[in-house]
């Protein structure tokens, strides 16, 4: 019934039994348990010129509950949490050079900025539903163990017991579910949530980070595959003589697209968009000014990292037949600089007519997209149970803010 | 409810009634109209130490119905009847050089063909609920147009409409749908209703016939994409440097492991094996009894393609993390000498540990798949929609086969 209200909008209880097919005393005592767990609300009289008595209209109250993405990527952490109605209640982005810390340093900091996001939630008056954790890794799901993450060099990590340990001491015992699964897949979950192509039932989201993540939306689904490790797009080898990959093998789309690959052929080392240290955004501010400046080495490093994006993708194109192709992350941020070159390899390379009907589309949502896919993950839990959320308080109170 | 008879086998009249949510009045008669239709039959009492007095059970009358698979390849045109228990009431495969022929000349010959698969029916009683048709192109489904079939060298054919047309002509206006899909969509739909793998959710079925087809099974469902075009599987370019392919490009898949390419890496020109007025088994034969007594250059040919096939397939198995690969085609045929090449280049080339779970195995379908997938499709249609079935006859006299 939350999805139901959440999907349809507010209507009146009459209106739901009429929907959903329960009896209106179902309606009404589900709508009482909903208000009771802070979940929903009764507001004005229905205007409308409905036959019969007016009924006051239930609405999804999404400002009650939180779901919170923290994403552990090469360079940075960042924790963001939403509330049902999707609004963005705490978010916040850290550089981290994760590959020059131990595991236990990096988880530290990762529990440090959950902490942070829940702190945030409860002085909002928020309650959290769940954190998801997204990472550029195979992850087994179901353990909570980070399998294989060739960019991080983790193999057989148990982060989520690492960080459930960790926010216990800092907090209690966490009273909501934590999660794990690979960032782009959570970052294709978001957009086809809240992104600029929400909706869309065949889309596929490419991501440049340190790495390239790919994930798949296919007929309205995320792909996962039989053990979830689907979507390891950016290990597919196109150039058999080319770079070693952080992986193993050569030659990687990564090794010819990845943000490092990216800022490797634009700037010498010791430049500073090459800095760790640096957040992200700034370091690709820098590239973006070098190019509108018309800098020669950046314009080229961007039309071959372009013309790369196009031979990797027209595989994909060809296998998916999607309708959209999302590009984020760093794509996103230089898209301007990479699209003329990838759609000249998508035209000459996807057998199907007009690219199979298929668009190129940046991210509105950026570096945050896996995050925003961790905490939808969050709240979605609660559509399909409720009683997720155990609050603390008197319903009346919490309904005051 | 026939779909609930086929997948949970019979029942008594109470026992639809509980498992359907329906009540018994009407059950009792959508069971009289299934009955009427020569779709379902009651039969021996019930013998189960069921409480309450015993009721005659329902079953799925499944021989009174067939679904028809007419398939299209390079080399060779087939038809293959199936009832809705799956037998086969009809199959037989042509040897036809397609690309020496008009396309009008084609389809006459898959119109005799189909018109003998119908022939066939009528004498068996069965009457027929759909054909479908199986080609190795882009199909634009809704319209029944050939979008772009390389290796026939066929663009914006109206292959539907030019088989309905001559099937009228043989014997009447179809009372029946006709559609048409890609044989390999098709043959991965075959392969998840009935082959060695029925039933596995997440399921890669590679093909090889003259080109390399795709077809993916993904969380149970056929993957089609947002224009139907998904799939393209043998056009992932592997050698930049390599031969043209019927495409038009360079170095596809399919230009390494496609049969044409292992006719031409295991003989020379003017060999028998690459006549294709010989059916496709008999030079297969051929190859195999070759491979068998230590033929150098077959086995290296066949060598070389099991590595291509490996490394191909670990791109799909990267990106879709699929529960098993089924391999179709001649690949099944000479599948021994194939297998052990493959695994080696997927060991080393997938990044999730043991291959994410996957194994190989090798079609039992072989070239029937394709049509066996189409025959299935439209016993589909029939499943939802029983009406599609308009016997001429009374029940009962269809009842004495």
């Amino acid at each position: 019934m939350l999805r139901h209200l959440r999907d349809g909008g507010p209507r009146s209880r009459a209106g739901i039994a009429m929907d959903t097919g329960l009896n209106k005393a179902t309606v009404s005592s589900l709508v009482s348990e909903l208000a009771e767990l802070g979940l929903a609300r009764e507001g004005d009289l229905e205007r409308a010129g409905a036959v019969g008595r007016p009924g006051k209209i239930v609405e999804l109250d999404g400002r009650r509950v939180g779901g919170i993405g923290v994403e552990i990527n090469v360079d940075y952490l960042s924790a963001l949490a939403l509330d049902l109605t999707n609004a963005v209640l705490f978010e916040q982005r850290v550089a981290l050079d994760v590959q020059a810390l131990t595991i236990d340093k990096v988880l530290d900091a990762a529990a440090d900025l959950t902490a942070r996001a829940l702190r945030e939630c409860g002085r909002l008056n928020v309650v959290p539903a769940g954190v998801t954790i997204a990472i550029p890794a195979l992850v087994d799901v179901a353990a909570g163990v980070v399998a294989f993450a060739p960019n991080l060099r983790w193999r057989d990590v148990a982060v989520v017991k690492g960080l459930v340990d960790r926010l216990t001491a800092r907090l209690g015992s966490p009273a909501f579910p934590i999660r794990m699964a690979n960032d782009a897949n959570l970052a294709a979950l978001g957009e086809y949530a809240m992104g600029s192509v929400a909706g869309t039932p065949d889309l596929v989201y490419l991501t440049g980070e340190i790495g390239v993540g790919g994930g798949v939306i296919a007929g309205g689904r995320l792909l996962s595959g039989a053990e979830g490790f689907s979507g390891e797009i950016g290990h597919i080898q196109l150039d058999p003589g080319g770079r070693q990959c952080g992986c193993g093998r050569r030659g990687c789309w990564e090794t010819l697209v990845g943000m490092a690959a990216m800022l490797r052929l634009a700037a010498e080392p010791g430049d500073p968009v090459h800095d760790p240290s640096l957040d992200l955004e700034q370091r690709l501010d820098m590239i973006r000014r070098r190019a509108a400046v018309g800098d020669r080495r950046t314009l080229a490093a961007l039309g071959q990292v372009g013309t790369g994006l196009g031979v990797g993708a027209s595989i994909l194109i060809n296998v998916f037949n999607p309708r959209v192709v999302v590009l984020g992350g760093y794509f996103a941020q230089l898209g301007p600089y990479l699209l003329a070159p990838m759609m000249a390899e998508l035209k000459s390379r996807v057998i199907a007519p007009d690219i199979g009907g298929c668009r190129v589309e940046l991210s509105w949502l950026g570096f945050s997209a896996a995050s925003r896919g961790g905490a939808h993950v969050a709240l979605e839990a609660v559509l399909d149970d409720p009683a997720l959320v155990a609050l603390p308080g008197p319903a009346k109170e919490r309904h005051s803010g």
